[in-house]
């Protein structure tokens, strides 16, 4: 079977953790490197999480890297108590993992993306699920980059429906409007799953039963965050039914497109501070007529995903 | 060929005399009246504009009513300076028409609506392209309304583009947030044509040019009226290509769905006046797992559209 490389940009995170065990698991991606970033925790967390969860997966061999630290306008960062509250003070639901024993790459994230863009190039799949900080990053430093990459697959952004931060924006968006902004203006092939069709994949402790039922370890501490994160989005108020499965969404799509329903359009992403709209993924008035390379999840086979994710995840987690 | 019964909401405005030329000329419609809303332009106005204009087009047949003349929330109306900018200060580009002999209907607009909703069920169309005030006003008056009319399709909202009252809120859907909400969240079979595709259907001073070629009296008068609102389009900086034909798309999309793509939301519309997004449409977070009973067209084969509408407008325009 012809794979795809793929690189992951993950703010580890639970549903992160869930996105990085589809990643390593699917025979039809080849996943080349995780990069780092600040959002759901610190970098360092994220990385550290990043490290011991590839060991936990018996995937030692993903190269783990560092992105940027903080947003684009920003000189420091510091986790949002909101994201502690669905995540942990750790990231991962407070569990304890084993620690790797390897260490994080001293290439910068950066410049490993950058890398992979000219090497790979069409056969390459960045999926990013926390702010687009090192993507921007990326094109500022090499804007060829923009071109070479073959598919970028967001999750991030609410087009039509309101944010998770405030009523125009979603979490990863907000870290960095400016960064995503610049994203969505240059760069090519990028496809947007985003609240509109998270938000309609849930879930629930049925499901994380049946993983600790395997007996594994692996199946254990993934029920064991996963059921941190139900808890939380029930405490939260954010839904009672169950948790949404934000990231693995997006690698799901990034393998198989006809999880969802797109639409084409040229997006912008507000940054006036002052605009009382911060943040706000919206369609570009002034691009109404033109070409698109961008495409919106706006519905999603919700059904069929939970289910085929619920096998992929009893599949991954009873070695 | 079996005809559907319409009924036209307008705000008689430029594209709402565009809207009924169609919805006069085309067989596969039976215009069965017109009932006049505050919006562009008082609802009286609106009201005579209506008469004149059905008068021009040898359509005095069809009966001209008077919904309610302000919003469900206010107990006055005045137009809008932006208004009156955009369609002249009589709502038709400050164009003489001559005068209907017959007058508007003394029934009310709402009671004509419940009474056709009763009479023609799923064989009718009620197409308004102003505020919602009237349509809620009569599903509140009798609920059945809003299971028994067969397809409303409305012209309003913006979704996946900003507004163009403010970078939330449409300006139809301005006028009475609240009677949108309600709209939204009980009308059955429901169709947004908002800004996301209206404002891709640009007519230009080439199409009036071929109008006014035509030699007739409405050749001329509706060249006028829209070289006018072409006008504006450049002045006050909307588009600089052409004017955008907002109410005949819904019209158009009414009779042929296929002119545009639609996805199934639920939507609401915020009517929270502190809540900085006054008057935005929007889907409903509670409801993303629910059937739907509304669709919003998010593209539209804006060529073929406008290409079908001159060469509608050119028939019609001959007599």
């Amino acid at each position: 079977m012809a794979t795809k490389k793929m690189i992951l940009d993950l703010d580890t995170g639970i549903d992160d953790a869930l996105a990085m065990a589809l990643a390593v698991e699917d025979p039809r991606i080849d996943l080349i490197g995780v990069i780092s970033s600040y959002g759901n925790t610190l970098i360092e967390t994220a990385g550290q999480n990043s490290l011991d969860l590839l060991h936990l997966l018996k995937a030692d061999e993903v190269p783990v890297y560092l992105g940027d630290s903080h947003s684009s306008t920003t000189q420091t960062f510091e986790t949002m108590p909101i994201s502690m509250a669905i995540h942990g003070d750790n990231g991962i639901g407070n569990i304890k993992l084993d620690p790797a024993t390897r260490k994080i790459e001293d290439q910068s994230g950066v410049q490993f993306l950058i890398d992979a863009a000219h090497q790979y190039g069409d056969n390459l799949i960045y999926l990013p699920t926390g702010p687009l900080t090192n993507l921007a990053a990326a094109i500022q430093k090499d804007p060829a980059v923009a071109e070479l990459i073959g598919q970028t697959t967001l999750m991030g952004g609410a087009l039509t429906v309101p944010g998770n931060v405030t009523p125009f924006t979603e979490a990863n968006i907000h870290q960095d409007p400016e960064a995503a902004d610049f994203v969505f203006t240059h760069q090519k092939n990028l496809t947007m799953i985003g609240l509109d069709v998270t938000l309609r994949t849930l879930l629930t402790k049925k499901h994380t039963k049946e993983w600790r039922a395997l007996g594994t370890n692996a199946g254990a501490q993934y029920a064991d965050m996963m059921d941190y994160y139900i808890d939380a989005y029930d405490r939260l108020d954010i839904d009672h039914r169950g948790a949404a499965l934000h990231d693995p969404l997006a690698v799901a799509v990034a393998i198989d497109p006809n999880y969802v329903t797109t639409i084409d359009l040229n997006m912008r992403v507000t940054y006036d501070r002052n605009s009382g709209d911060y943040g706000r993924t919206i369609g570009d008035n002034q691009k109404l007529l033109d070409s698109t390379t961008t495409k919106v999840a706006v519905n999603v086979d919700n059904e069929r995903f939970v289910r085929d994710f619920q096998d992929f995840m009893l599949d991954i987690l009873k070695h």
